[in-house]
């Protein structure tokens, strides 16, 4: 039996896209040999799906899709997609063959943590089931079914050695269906769940897993496989669709094939994919693979473009690290012609930030515009004043100014039809640094979650290659030159203390008390602890958050706004 | 046994101030003859806690707010708070006297659709547990434990029925502590939900339910009996704080008090509470009570306020119906001092929309700024014209007007600690006819779940008793003037049609087929889905929505934006 393993990125909702794209690149994966495709968890309807699952005739479009598939698959194919029986609805996966389709498995560990809500919409099924095939045993299990030991909550039963346990020494592998998003920490944690249930059950694991990019989650696929006592082997590259040939007789990788559609421009993979190293277990920070977080937060923003019908972007200009480092991000994902830059500058900008901007256009070779806010800053200004008899003074002149740069922002978008990428950092949208409707909007927030030290690790480790980011911009200290020699630190503790309680608080989900044993200082976890509270209600008007940790401000951040 | 029970408004997370509040609630209560008093659903904690229930501290926090309670209660409570047993948290309720305190109940079905995220935080009870007390034997279950027959979704079992099945005829009277949101359609389920019981079971059924707006969730209390056979009578008036005395032995209510503060204020409610008429099965948007939904309306902008620290508030008025009704609700719930309207006139803002937006502050005595925004207008058109060398147009143009408006009512804002009460009707937010950063911002979306024809059907109730918003206004055709001559109706259908295929998809839950079926026009339903499904991004972005309906935007509303 050869696996055909496709990284596929379907389309949320978009079930007969996903159905013709699962067929054709079954059908290619037929071609190069494969006798069985397998496609990511839920693959049919895309993920997360939400109230998608309410609609009355979703079951009915899937039901179509199926029975087209039956009709032109040239392989049985193993997908995923929701399964209605007597009024409940679980999170499925079907065998699909020219003979007919099945429903073979029932996700029985729902994640309901973090970004997860699946007992919202599905019913736990029984157990997990081994499959035949040519003659070949294997156990289906998916996503979290494979998490009973590893997952951020306890779950009273492990779903895969039970099955396992009942079906003696008979089987061949572990396949899991997933569709798990990326994060920093993730990563090093699915390694390790791989590793450690390979060589605890002494057969190999099978990970198939979504890819693509879906509004603020970020599937990096990593489809890949584990043998008990070695280092997992990636079979797909991350980040791109494709699939891998994996031999279940001889356990070898034959080939991986990556492309845009499966219809239409396969490409071997010349990837030499290199085994991880280890089984690591996550400190929160320590991996940092900046190559990794590039290539993940580019496809966020190439995706969502893609996914609504855009292609340019536009990119307010600061002189800061911040925006800085989402330009070089949006020429990485889409190519400078695509990216344009509006510096816009008042009277409190600083000659360096703008001289700045400027030679980071000219060294991507992005087009920008230079949109001074003077005139209309002084407009409003002007307004305001006579209406109240005396100007508008302190945080409120400060607020005019990044609304002002909103504006043409959108006024940019608007009339090019390009979207606005916001700049805020994980840290500034966790204190409120930042204003609303001004330098917090946009359609995306790219580094939205990147603290400000990791924007910084970021952009260093680029130009360690050379030179993304000038020096200059990552030797200025930070200021949102709202006023005459303002700094970020005026009001905020210096970054790297600032982060350390952020990461404990929002990744580590210390509380208040929790922050002080760790070692904090109390007057400053205070401070933190009261600033984020201030600010739930800013956060809560943000754009959609690339989400890049374990725990992004965004759907899986859910706090009270009272 | 006489039970006071206690309509009471905890605050999420404010464990201190929670338990000082029962207590005195309790003791007053005792003063007036109660000897049990009854709080409603996780009233130590408020509702929804959301990820407040993943703090460490939490469960120690309560522990010790128990103690404290058990150290100075003078009547045993039953208080709803979080138990936290063998790595499990359920949602429970606690016996608290003299003596000391015991979980007495764990919630056995947890509500997992609209704005509900149970199963997210808690696990399920085994079963509803009968408690007796002086006497007394009577039934405790919590909120949807009550609902199994009645609730979205369809439950395996009846906890309330298993129960009473088990406890033979010896149970006197069924007690339902709640936390249950506020809604349009929900009142007469629950009616008829306390009613059908009460008939089907033989006994009372007694519920007490939370009061007080906690951002986008208004809860109304409610508290109220059901007898068999008779119409629900109301014991506490509705959107107050208070207690009722109920007699056990009698089945007769004594007394009600209302009062913002039980340790201050108590007033014995003069209110005769009229029974509620009959057991209405809800037809959507029939049961549409002017009155209720103004008193939701303003708990919900009086609490969101008063939790946020708040006083005052900041409108732009635009001489269309929405501002004008929202003025009005801030009027009634904060007083004409606390409110301030802006008249924000273009060069497209007809005199008729000037002279009326005057006319209705002067009517209700509101302090009203006027604030043109041609001089910023022409700033900002003047800055993009001389870089883009060509002036901005068409929808460029438009959006710069309502994107000036929300920087001078932000400025306002700024300057004078005031909350932006944003305009913006449910219509406009499920089709995107607005603007982001435009008059989609603000800190709290007053009629954002009120269709257009809703807003109307509001202020012309309102003009029945005396004029609250000018004919003239009622009468001028809706407009954002942005352009000259523009009418809503140049890009929307007539907001009667538009409204009724809304409100069949969002509260009822029916797709593209469904609309078809039900016997909207098939063009205009593609074209309304496709209005809906393009601006899910500017709906992630609004502010939170003040919900009357039982499927308001925000929590309860769950599309992928891609």
């Amino acid at each position: 039996m050869r696996l055909g393993l496709v990284q596929f990125a379907p389309r949320i909702g978009e079930v007969r896209f996903n159905a013709d794209s699962m067929l054709e690149a079954a059908n290619a994966a037929a071609e190069y040999g494969a006798t069985l495709a397998v496609f990511p968890e839920l693959s049919l309807i895309g993920y997360p799906p939400m109230d998608l699952l309410r609609d009355e005739t979703l079951r009915e479009t899937c039901r179509i899709a199926l029975d087209e598939m039956v009709n032109r698959v040239k392989i049985p194919s193993l997908i995923g997609a929701p399964s209605w029986e007597d009024g409940k609805v679980y999170n499925a996966a079907y065998w699909v063959s020219d003979q007919g389709w099945s429903i073979v498995g029932r996700k029985v560990l729902l994640p309901n943590y973090d970004v997860f809500d699946e007992s919202r919409y599905f019913q736990s099924g029984d157990q997990c089931r081994v499959l035949e095939h040519n003659g070949k045993k294997f156990l289906l299990s998916i996503c979290e079914d494979l998490w009973a030991r590893d997952a951020d909550v306890k779950y009273p039963t492990d779903p895969v050695q039970l099955a396992l346990d009942n079906a003696g020494s008979s089987v061949d592998f572990i396949l899991n269906i997933a569709a798990s998003p990326y994060s920093i920490q993730g990563i090093p944690r699915r390694t390790h769940v791989l590793q450690s249930t390979a060589t605890r059950c002494g057969i190999p694991v099978v990970y198939v897993n979504q890819v693509g990019a879906r509004a603020d989650l970020i599937f990096d696929g990593g489809t890949s496989v584990a043998h008990p006592n070695k280092a997992v082997q990636e079979l797909c590259p991350k980040f791109e669709q494709g699939f891998a040939l994996w031999d279940a007789n001889t356990h070898q990788h034959l080939k991986t094939f990556v492309c845009s559609s499966f219809g239409k421009d396969l490409t071997m993979s010349k990837d030499l994919l290199n085994p991880t190293q280890g089984s690591n277990v996550i400190i929160l920070g320590d991996h940092f693979d900046a190559n990794e977080i590039t290539k993940a937060l580019c496809l966020g923003i190439r995706d969502y473009l893609a996914m609504t019908g855009g292609k340019k972007v536009v990119i307010g200009l600061s002189g800061g690290v911040d925006s800085a480092v989402v330009l070089c991000l949006a020429v990485m994902a889409l190519g400078s012609e695509n990216v344009t830059a509006l510096l816009m500058p008042s009277g409190y900008s600083s000659e360096r930030s703008v001289a700045d901007g400027v030679a980071l256009c000219r060294l991507h070779e992005v087009t920008y515009q230079i949109l001074p806010i003077e005139e209309g800053f002084r407009a409003v200004m002007g307004t305001l004043h006579a209406q109240w008899k005396t100007p508008p003074t302190g945080l409120t002149e400060e607020n005019i100014q990044p609304r002002m740069r909103a504006l043409f922002l959108m006024a940019y978008s608007n009339q090019y039809g390009a979207m606005w990428l916001n700049s805020s950092n994980k840290s500034e949208a966790a204190v409120g640094y930042s204003t609303l409707y001004g330098d917090m909007g946009g359609g995306l927030s790219v580094i939205g979650d990147l603290y400000k030290t990791q924007v910084y690790a970021l952009a260093n480790s680029w130009n360690s290659d050379r030179e993304w980011v000038p020096s200059s911009i990552l030797e200025a200290a930070p200021s949102a030159e709202l006023r005459p020699g303002q700094l970020d630190s005026d009001s905020l503790p210096p970054y790297p203390m600032l982060d350390a309680i952020l990461m404990d608080r929002v990744e580590g989900g210390l509380d208040e008390e929790g922050l002080m044993l760790k070692g904090h200082d109390p007057d400053l976890v205070r401070r933190v602890m009261d600033m984020m509270k201030r600010c739930e209600f800013k956060r809560h008007q943000m754009p959609p958050v690339l989400r890049v940790s374990s725990r992004s401000f965004g759907r899986g951040w859910r706090r009270s706004l009272v």
